[in-house]
């Protein structure tokens, strides 16, 4: 057997995906299980990334006319209850505080042992998503149609009790935003959920150089309680899809329930349109599968924790003070220049390590550019530069003035390159398929990409075909629901209609 | 009996200061008490400070070379025993979950109810403050000293289940920051404990234009488990205080219970020295306390909402769009502006309401500069300028483009102004006292201002005097621990240390 080049991540993604992804978090010190069920600390080179995020996104819900406002964790039982779809939707996998406070008690062997008490008379949920604590809000604030519409966002942590879980893809905690928005008319609604939704897609593949499908759920996937849910579905690595963000149209199934009631133009007492979208730190977990590589993490520039990292190269000690200072020079003129709109994120890695040791330090982060500067760059006015998204024995050597008038195109060349790659690797592993044997096949194969079908079966008809196949309709593609008639692949029936069909996490 | 000019807000802060206050954030629309006991809905005025105060804190933060992370919101029981003296103190005041699902159960008239079910083998609390699930991951990753120190910084929800509470400040889930460090020394940690210390008396100063006293806690005030407890103590209208900020020195005893150790520099095995320290949406609550006046919230320019109210005065018709554009053209021109690194945060009230109406709603909300533009103003190119810490009837017609050429000094004039108001009336209301029975019939009056005395009691004395009169120590400030020798207020023993005594929120 050949002798394989050593990569910075074992197992390589080809020998064991799930595996691979562990360890590139793990390499990149984004984040830690913890001994709390199903959740995780989230590291600083992690959070940055959604500190990132969250700004970023941030701007777009305000610059739509959305505020930010804050909800009670805790729901009570009752509230809970009164949208029924909802609540069993979530009953399988909600934390319930059940007692307020804690009594030491004396045992056997002498020792003293905490023991819940002070029992309460109804039960709190920890909220798994905001639809109940926050439609109750806006029923107390709806009187007129002039209070109309109510456009709110929640930066939050909620809890869902997932029996497995996976880090940033699956957490008993995790933080997202929750939009929630009330409206006079059902035409409002749906162009906010549409608006939100368009704003995910955007968002995904901009500032995360994710390409998604944006598409409706079918029935059986939709949001529990929404008459419409809208998905961005992003394909990852191993050719799986991961539901990347939602925005849902809620009708007046919430605003019946809670009673959202208003007094509209006509004299007439209305209920609201409501409508809910949100994303979470999953979106990490989806950004990590999509662009890295078996020496580690990948980062697009745009949200990347540090942008850059400098490191100075000094072999000898009497250039050592010269070096760092030329360094910090640098990293001070960069700090001055900015990337869409924000100062450029500059690391001076100033650590007493070997070289060698930093470089793939930095390769398994992700950091974008990583520069070096040593002893005869200083004499030559010259940086080595390094792209994370070239192979890692690839240098540029640049005169240093040259680097920083091209460092933002540098920075957008790296940005683009990470959206063209993914968007060619999703685009080679969608097939369009017309046959159901075919379709059938499919699915033995080890990492199967989606299939697109004309699609007009029954929710138990897609019941029937996902579990078969361990599939699911991932979505329904906006752009292809108005093509040519063509036969349901399953029913024969003919159709305009286009499903999406992938393995997912 | 003279007729009252009538306030905005009823009752006024000498009829009813608490009552004031909560008519101040009704008025507002600050926030909302929920039917989550204790916990209320911040609502998106208020909420848009927090987002102030989080941005500029945090810049303080990272500047200090911390990072932020984010850890579990549940502890398990376990964990949360074994610092005793921490545990003890938050015993009586912790939600428990019990319970990961719901169970629906038919009730006998036939309807189904959920009760929890799924009952965990191990409880879990809901973090009040997170030391010891931050300590346990120090624990993890603290090998060498090389690892040292660790910085880092949660923003968060804490719960505290509290039987009284008022909001802002004291509710049973609250926002906050907890800042969790470790350090191979303990001069170190000291440092850091008045470090950050120094940062939320200046953030207090300069941000909120609140004076605060900077000082240590008496023993029988520290935090559990801390050796040392630094505070910010800020007095409001009441003459209450509040305190604002809290840096712990922590010492071996965290380190100790959750064994973060290090193999030290020369060889041995030591345990870590840390520290922590926090605000909270508290201060918020502070805010209002400190500025606020009968006609409702003042709110100092650096962290309010918005800035600068543009109200256009439309009389007319046929002016109605050029008196529009011209507001909107203004907004402009202000929001390239910026204060204190921040672009101004400007808003243009174009809703279809009475100028009177408009201009109280702005008054009750706190804005610091109203702008009214009328017909007249567009021909003259003059604004009409309403300062908030001026009274209600004061106008000033400027030139616009005077107005615009002082408008950050017209800003920084108005944080000046509140933060002198503030220091005069705390310097007015805390007096020296050298004498018990001065001391005594002191908290006899209905708002007690504060005592400074010479202190050289006991703990047991300590909380004897504060028992009889509803007092704490509220800090021993720290520059007033080495004067002139005076005989101890209670036990007559010569000391050179000051404590500094009040009735508190």
């Amino acid at each position: 057997m050949a002798k394989q080049a050593k990569t910075a991540i074992q197992p390589t993604r080809a020998e064991d995906f799930p595996e691979w992804y562990q360890q590139v978090i793990k390499g990149a010190d984004l984040a830690e299980n913890s001994e709390t069920r199903g959740c995780m600390v989230i590291k600083p080179w992690g959070y940055a990334i959604w500190e990132n995020i969250q700004q970023q996104l941030d701007k777009y819900f305000k610059a739509t006319g959305h505020q930010n406002a804050y909800f009670p964790l805790l729901i009570p039982l009752s509230y809970f209850e009164k949208e029924a779809e909802c609540a069993e939707g979530f009953a399988t996998e909600c934390a319930v505080v059940t007692h307020h406070r804690l009594e030491a008690t004396k045992q056997e062997d002498g020792s003293t042992t905490m023991e819940p008490a002070g029992k309460l008379n109804e039960p709190y949920v920890i909220r798994p998503t905001s639809e109940t604590v926050i439609g109750a809000a806006f029923a107390r604030w709806t009187e007129s149609y002039r209070d109309l519409p109510l456009l709110i966002n929640q930066w939050a942590n909620v809890m869902r009790w997932e029996m497995r879980t996976r880090m940033f893809l699956r957490t008993a905690e995790f933080l997202w935003q929750e939009g929630h928005t009330a409206h006079e008319t059902k035409e409002e609604a749906l162009e906010e959920t549409r608006q939100m939704h368009a704003i995910y897609e955007k968002f995904l593949r901009e500032h995360l150089a994710i390409p998604t499908i944006p598409g409706e759920k079918s029935e059986a996937e939709r949001f529990p309680g929404a008459d419409m849910t809208l998905t961005v579905e992003a394909m990852v690595q191993d050719k799986k899809a991961i539901q990347a963000g939602t925005s849902h149209f809620l009708g007046q199934n919430f605003s019946k329930a809670q009673d959202i009631s208003f007094t509209a133009r006509d004299g007439s007492t209305q209920h609201a349109w409501t409508t809910s979208w949100g994303v979470s730190t999953r979106m990490i977990g989806t950004l990590i599968m999509a662009h890295s590589d078996d020496d580690g993490l990948v980062l697009p520039p745009r949200i990347a924790s540090q942008q850059i990292i400098i490191i100075p190269v000094t072999p000898k000690e009497d250039t050592r003070d010269a070096i760092i200072d030329a360094c910090e020079a640098l990293a001070k003129t960069l700090r001055a220049k900015s990337f869409h709109g924000e100062p450029l994120r500059v690391l001076v890695d100033k650590r007493d390590l070997r070289g060698g040791e930093k470089k793939w330090e930095w390769v398994k982060k992700g950091a974008p550019i990583r520069i070096e500067i040593g002893p005869r760059d200083l004499e030559s006015r010259k940086v080595c530069l390094q792209r994370r998204d070239q192979a890692s024995n690839e240098k540029a050597f640049l005169e240093k003035e040259e680097f920083l008038r091209n460092v933002e195109d540098t920075l957008q060349a790296i940005q683009d390159n990470l959206l063209t790659r993914a968007t060619q690797f999703r685009d080679a592993n969608i097939t369009e398929c017309n046959d159901l044997s075919d379709f059938e096949k499919h699915w033995n194969a080890e990492q199967p990409g989606w299939l697109i079908t004309p699609w007009a079966g029954s929710t138990e008809e897609e019941e029937t075909l996902s579990k078969k196949h361990k599939i699911t309709i991932r979505c329904l593609p906006l752009d292809q629901q108005d093509g040519e008639q063509a036969p349901c692949i399953l029913t024969g029936a003919l159709t305009k209609a286009r499903a999406i069909w992938g393995r997912s996490y």
